[in-house]
């Protein structure tokens, strides 16, 4: 008799949050229960002032596949609108999430996998990792993963990756926007780290209006944008991290941030 | 005596509908008539199933150089208002129509030719194509195919080409995003073949479903974006083509998609 | 006894207005002072057909540091809502201007400084240039900075910028969209007026119709900004300038220009 295994490892450690894809059998495809997994787990991160920053990642070839067809055949409509929905819900907390998310991103990313690269605010890879949204080739376009990866990178690549279903290198994906670096995969996780590192030194409150703001302000015009901005950037000034941040760099010294 | 030759070739070859441009003795300018003849040839196009996919060609040194000024002096308001207005019909046509629309750029792309390439879904471009939107030099702005351009490159770029009137590059349209490739003139109907044929062997209404979106969620916020996405992935996947997709890759073989 | 000295010179020379940044010894700190003698700046300029495109520029090894630390301390919600204020007037007042605004980006360009660069129509840099927006390390986002910088860049580079603080090169720069050209230092004035010279020589109504045209239909939607640029563009060909760089056009002879 085997214990129910986990589709999804949280590791912590100082301040970094790891959710680990773990469903290696299946390449890390993203089941309804792994998608529930995730979607509880960021909603204990989201409350969790110890967890400084979130990085997605996985084992082997694939990052994710997307999608389990194998569990999709014949579903009812509210089978797959529960789906799809969880799907949706779980990208926008990590857009939604205080903390700053980070995929790590070792091999394959598909479909709804590539998604989660999409949604992340940041995305780190490996020279192997490639990215595909190849539902074409199923009869099932990616409409959702197009959400955010049309956010990310100009309308012609995304277009591209749509209507042909073909990957795309890292090299590639590192040009178009939709990841922020590319190592050799054994150097991988020193790259994820030297975010990780900076992240975890700023004040959590100012990263935290700082992010919600940047998304917040995305589709406004400029002008609702500014005014906005200006007030979110006023409230921030009168915190103690930032009067502490203004008043430490003029005394060149290390600044001491609320917890 | 001749007969009025058509200043629009249209050719059909398996699921592909070529529009060749063809007023090479004025460098393929889009007079109020050719306009007219590709608002009539897209929207027959738009009921034609047995189409595929777009490819919108011409030949020689000149793709499109835009508004024919020798039929543009000295018009009415009314004449200038239908003439403008029946190009951005026609550009929007390209953003509506169900199937795939290419561009293929053997040269110049200029003004309402530049827009024409920005309006497509994707645009293969040969290594001596050229594009620009000089209407600055001549007092009147590019305002009408700045509208497709900003939205494919990033705005410094966009504002240097209007403000400037100055030629990018086929190398620069591609690190830009207004084009999709770049390959020597003699391999451009191969590369332009690479795209179409990944196109025809997907299913009609599945590029259909994924298309109309693509466009109609640009705009909205992102939360508005995947509330309508979940709901049109939910419709594809109950669709006959999803479904015989998904058990046709589970069971390695080849879909067989409705016509 | 000495005059006060401006903290911005203003230069004009042939249709070209130099507004120079002249705060070296606090690395052309935009103080509120500063930003409210840039704010009367613009808007004289705005009213005088005399000035055809201005350049935005300072000397040394900062272009600007961004907002002045020294006078941000301990201040009052009000002291700070007009500063942040003052300043998000200044950032739209270069987009609203009906001159091009160009920045001449010789140094680093920090904060509020990497802002005005985001905000101006036009960027050149040398390669000695940075550019960051690393209010985080002082516990102050660069919220009011990231508006006009993820109008520039794809959202991640934005967003690395923003989370870590890092600078980036001119060269990265250039590649997300965030400047328009790259040269070495000894060459930027030449790369500049490269710009002027092509501005200057174009009809200013022209300029002015098209530049405002560009910000306003951004946010639209594609149909809307069709709507809307069909309508500026057949103003726009009815007057004088259009006309008559028609018919110079198609004379082949240089056009005279309205003033």
């Amino acid at each position: 008799m085997t214990a129910k295994i986990s589709e999804l490892i949280v590791e912590a450690n100082e301040g970094v949050t790891t959710l680990r894809l773990n469903r290696p059998q299946r390449r890390h495809a993203l089941s309804l229960s792994l998608l529930q997994e995730l979607e509880e787990s960021l909603q204990k991160i989201a409350q969790d002032h110890s967890v400084r920053v979130v990085v997605i990642a996985s084992d082997g070839p694939v990052f994710s596949s997307g999608h389990d067809l194998g569990e999709m055949q014949g579903c009812s409509e509210e089978e797959y609108q529960k789906l799809f929905s969880t799907c949706a819900r779980v990208m926008q907390l990590v857009r939604n999430l205080p903390q700053p998310v980070i995929a790590r991103v070792q091999g394959f990313a598909t479909a709804a996998g590539c998604q989660l690269v999409a949604a992340c605010d940041l995305a780190v890879a490996s020279d192997q990792a490639q990215f595909a949204t190849p539902g074409v080739k199923i009869g099932l376009f990616c409409t959702t993963p197009m959400v955010p990866l049309v956010r990310n990178v100009a309308p012609k690549i995304a277009m591209e990756m749509l209507l042909t279903g073909k990957p795309i290198s890292a090299e590639k994906a590192l040009a178009a926007g939709l990841v922020n670096a590319v190592v050799p995969v054994d150097q991988l996780d020193d790259a994820v780290k030297e975010y990780t590192s900076a992240i975890v030194a700023s004040s959590r409150q100012t990263l935290a209006i700082g992010k919600q703001e940047f998304y917040a302000q995305l589709n406004m015009d400029e002008s609702h944008a500014y005014d906005q901005a200006v007030n979110v950037m006023t409230k921030n000034v009168l915190q103690h991290d930032a009067q502490e941040g203004m008043s430490a760099f003029l005394e060149k010294r290390t600044p001491q941030w609320e917890e």
